[in-house]
């Protein structure tokens, strides 16, 4: 088992990386002071109940707790206020109490859901996530939780730590082959910003890692989540810093809209938009070869990194104005100086912007 | 003008509190950082926005500022999640950002609703108090924030401070005279539970206050929020020693919950549960005469102390079971040990709460 601490002051938490861990729900509960006293809730999705929610349910009542489960179904549409009313509903009929705790067993959607739910409840009460996608690692660390509006995403939410994260990696070997990629897209990611050699790591065991290898895929997560620790801790409520984690997020939140959030996975879209702050970088005259080194990287985990032939130019750009990012009007894009090195960019013209998606298209 | 200062740290705020503030809200917002270059929202109700949103909207015009503006329904029904939502639609489509201000212009329940927008908004943004209501000076301070679930109170919030409170006392002016009263219920409150001499302050400036003397309520005003502010610096987060401002709430909130949310004031509510705590701290032989004084001083400001006859204890009981207090299965009060001066007792008899709800019906 791998143990990583997530240094934040009095709200540090660590993230348990291994395999098996699901089994000692109990006993870490126990160990991070949770009362066997008050009952707790255990939030997690259609998709994941069928292989996960009995063990857990099990471990934890042999430890001595009570728990109340909410099974959501799969996908984005759970990040609702309505779906959150009834996970609500769900802790209020189960007598949960200040002293209670959210469990999250899921990726990102569960994760945020049930994050607002124990940001919320009572005005706040302790939060545990139990990641079971590989997504999720990048979604597990930085506290944020969120449901979406109507008109926009992840619009309503806070910022709300859990006291342990428990990383099984045993529960990853369920997902498709997709999802898999999808979720290296955020590893990567992170060598992407801050860490070229691990970025290097990715891309030279693509093979292991797409093939699910727990060792393999143990480092990854870990080296993954220590860098967005390391980012989240110098930066805790996004103030500046923390800006750097959205390398790809612009372009990519726009793919995602545009597809109508259904067409591509996040972590495929991101991937567009990573190789397109490359050529972003070489259009600002940032750097050389850089849309080369990252579509390599990207392609050796099976990713995207050029737009379909169907997808508009226009619709991409117009998406791209309603993002959060963009504060008091002006536009902000992190851009790569070199592999495992960005930098924030301020009052970027929209013009290269569109030069960069019109070239994203052509490549495609 | 009267300034008290909320010690809290870096989240410290000042509350400012005197007649004609309502002007100066333009260059008060400018003088606290608030940000000309991003829009701004007031979220106020349909009794408060005939008198005063114009003025504020057009005082924050003059001073540069972009606003845009939603008025909910008068009272509790609107702190439900359906309100929330429309309140979050009219932010997202007045393009608030990151940089924007949620300002709440009403009474507590505008105060509860417009601080779980701000705190949640693009997971938290700036929050504005105006108050305009005498019982907001409770809710004005603490930073408790929430909007109710079906089925229970205040069960989904957050810990949100404003970064000013502004008090208009002329704003009082406006209200219906058993407003009045319910809403000096918080204030003489908070010299029952630290403050000897203010409580008895209260009872001997009675006539004043009743007339909305504006000397006597800014006095009144700044030493409640003053007692208040003591208590939360020392406890933000609910941990110990703020279960002292419950005094009369467990029994309030039973009697708010069996009048069905309307027969009775929030402030009319927990005047009967002091005047019960009194009773409960003679019935545990904790003191003498506690309920006499308490019940001299409460009548003062023409509040109930009695049950009416026709209220069943049955109801009463069963209402506190579902109270958020009870932590663990333990049953917590809030007892008097003398006028000024409270203690928190846990492992309270049902019996013996049972008997004081008996007595004050038997009064009535």
């Amino acid at each position: 088992m791998r143990t990583l601490q997530v240094e934040l002051g009095e709200r540090s938490y660590p993230i348990y990386i291994g395999s098996g861990l699901l089994e000692k729900i109990g006993e870490l509960s126990l160990e991070h002071g949770i009362s066997a006293k008050s009952p707790h809730l255990i939030v997690t999705d259609e998709r994941v109940a069928p292989h996960y929610l009995q063990m857990v349910e099990d471990r934890m009542a042999e430890a001595g707790f009570t728990t109340v489960s909410h099974v959501v179904p799969a996908g984005e549409t759970s990040k609702s206020l309505a779906v959150f009313e009834q996970v609500m509903t769900t802790a209020i009929q189960g007598k949960l109490d200040r002293s209670s705790a959210v469990f999250a067993l899921g990726g990102g959607v569960v994760g945020d859901l049930a994050g607002f739910v124990a940001a919320t409840y009572m005005r706040g009460v302790t939060f545990v996530q139990i990641p079971t996608t590989i997504l999720a690692h990048d979604s597990s660390v930085g506290g944020k939780v969120a449901v979406n509006h109507p008109l926009a995403k992840n619009m309503i939410g806070a910022f709300h730590q859990p006291v342990m994260v428990l990383y099984d990696v045993d529960t990853l070997s369920s997902l498709p082959a997709r999802d898999v990629s999808a979720g290296l897209s955020e590893m990567v990611k992170h060598g992407l910003i801050l860490d070229e050699e691990f970025a290097y790591w990715c891309r030279d065991h693509a093979s292991e890692l797409l093939a699910l290898d727990p060792e393999a895929l143990a480092y990854g997560l870990e080296r993954g989540c220590a860098i967005k620790a390391d980012v989240v801790s110098q930066d805790e409520r996004e103030g500046g810093l923390r800006a750097i984690l959205n390398l790809g997020h612009t372009i990519g939140h726009a793919i995602e809209a545009v597809g109508g959030y259904g067409r591509f996975l996040h972590g495929e879209a991101i991937s567009i938009g990573m190789a397109g702050s490359a050529l972003l970088a070489e259009t600002l005259g940032r750097g050389n070869h850089l849309f080369e080194q990252t579509r390599e990287m990207l392609s050796a985990l099976n990713l995207p990194v050029v737009l379909p032939s169907d997808v508009s130019v226009d619709e991409i750009m117009d998406a791209m104005q309603h993002d959060k990012k963009f504060t008091e009007g002006r536009m902000v894009f992190i851009v790569p100086d070199q592999i495992g090195k960005v930098s924030i960019v301020n009052d970027v013209p929209v013009n290269a912007v569109r030069s960069v998606v019109e070239q994203l298209k052509k490549e495609g």
